[in-house]
């Protein structure tokens, strides 16, 4: 990673612990602005078919704009989740070939809007993690959760995404405005609460074609950390830096593993559903 | 579907409403307790290879008890996402040959716990959702709702899971306990909410190893109604009978699309976090 995006991940570190009040954050969002130079080259466009290459499947590093570029036009053909994968794997199938070139990769359409409109888990995070652990092997636990920590603290859509619209530079022929969109902090890796935070921020309506949008900036921006992330890995220059926040931890203490109640499980931040930890939760 | 089954649904779907309350619910919880017949044999144990085969893949019906079982064993090798993931592709593997049988199903690990732990959406959910739309096409939406509707509304573990632990005439060498456990009715396609519930109606602490073979009984009965959806899907005979219930299309009405506020999105039901849904959500 370049000096200029250090720095870039240090502002982006305070910016988030702004944004979240007392969390204590170490999760750190950092989209690279530059695309990574690509110092590996396949020797051949093939790794060999899915029958001969075994799991984890080998990865060459990709272009971070290509790939946000990328994800934000798929997210016009099959949504948020569809979108990240998509735009992973078929930029590994240029630079790697087979058995990239044959995923059928329009299986991931199911995780659009957290899974079929459902608003669970935001299909642009369900897209990234499956791509995170189809190339990382046993590296992807560590990945996935700087990848969650940092997607609850982001405020999307980037400056860069909004930058590409605005200048018209990147079109996505379908891209329903090209106005710079408000950005908010998500706070949660939930599509329901992902979406009612940028409406509230925002003053969009959830249906509106400025949050249809939002959602597929924020699709390229999710592709495009995501493969600064597994470029750093494969350079064995990533350290994972995600760290569950104090206020969580404090909830953990009691709720989660070896605590008193032990009644529940989790990483996610409590507080968008519980904003008093001594408040019995509602349901 | 047999008769049998037919009242099986029948009495589910009397469960269901005592045990949501008010919810008026037309999704159906249906485990078909007898192996579905295979009426369809393949002619080649081969489809062809992943760059001749077009998506969506082809389906052979599977038998609805080998793949619950599956699912239970696979829940000890990687967890619950991979496990009902695995359990569907290695048996259609079997009866299909490639290119299920060089599918990375591994990649699938990811979905532990909600993603990573952070027990968001459901890992069983997750993984068969995935497998849904891999075969199922422009189907996948319609199958994707019924089977989250229905995991919001049965009962797990379910009675069957708990037969075959207790009689050990299914054996997983890792299964953690052989007692009939507690059921409890999620509320939730969430990790999250799945866990406590079952935990507040159990007694069992959140990392028992009471709760861990739950989680992976339940990782055997989502793969076994997914199957057993697919199958009827393939049969022509399969229609969707989940609905949005009462409860959460009235808070839709002003929050989703088109209400006069429409500030968030889903499909899920709002009361484990809002019980009141005229009481402003807490964050």
């Amino acid at each position: 990673m370049s000096k200029e995006n250090q720095t870039k991940t240090g502002m982006s570190r305070r910016k988030f612990l702004v944004s979240v009040g007392s969390l204590a954050l170490g999760a750190v969002g950092v989209s690279a602005l530059a695309g990574c130079t690509q110092t590996e080259k396949p020797s051949a466009k093939t790794a060999g078919d899915a029958a001969t290459v075994t799991y984890p499947w080998p990865y060459k590093k990709l272009d971070v704009e290509t790939v946000r570029k990328k994800g934000h036009q798929g997210y016009y053909e099959g949504a948020c989740c569809y979108g990240v994968f998509n735009a992973i794997i078929s930029e590994l199938g240029k630079e790697v070939g087979a058995p990239y070139t044959t995923f059928p990769t329009q299986m991931f359409k199911y995780g659009e809007g957290g899974v079929a409109g459902w608003s669970t888990l935001c299909g642009a995070v369900n897209g990234a993690a499956a791509a995170i652990c189809l190339v990382a092997g046993d590296a992807w636990e560590d990945l996935v959760n700087e990848l969650m920590a940092w997607y609850e603290n982001n405020p999307f859509p980037s400056d860069i995404s909004n930058q590409y619209a605005r200048e018209k530079a990147f079109l996505v022929k379908e891209m329903k405005s090209d106005k710079t969109l408000p950005q908010s902090v998500a706070k949660s890796t939930l599509c329901h609460v992902s979406v009612t935070e940028w409406c509230k921020k925002s003053g969009y309506k959830s249906f509106s074609k400025e949050r249809s949008e939002r959602c597929g900036r924020l699709t390229g921006d999710v592709a495009a950390f995501t493969v600064d992330m597994l470029n750093r890995h494969f350079d064995k220059a990533f350290t994972p830096v995600a760290k569950i926040s104090n206020e969580v931890q404090s909830c953990r203490s009691c709720h989660d593993k070896g605590g008193t109640i032990e009644n529940t499980r989790g990483k996610m931040n409590c507080m968008p559903c519980h904003d008093d930890p001594h408040k019995k939760p509602k349901s």
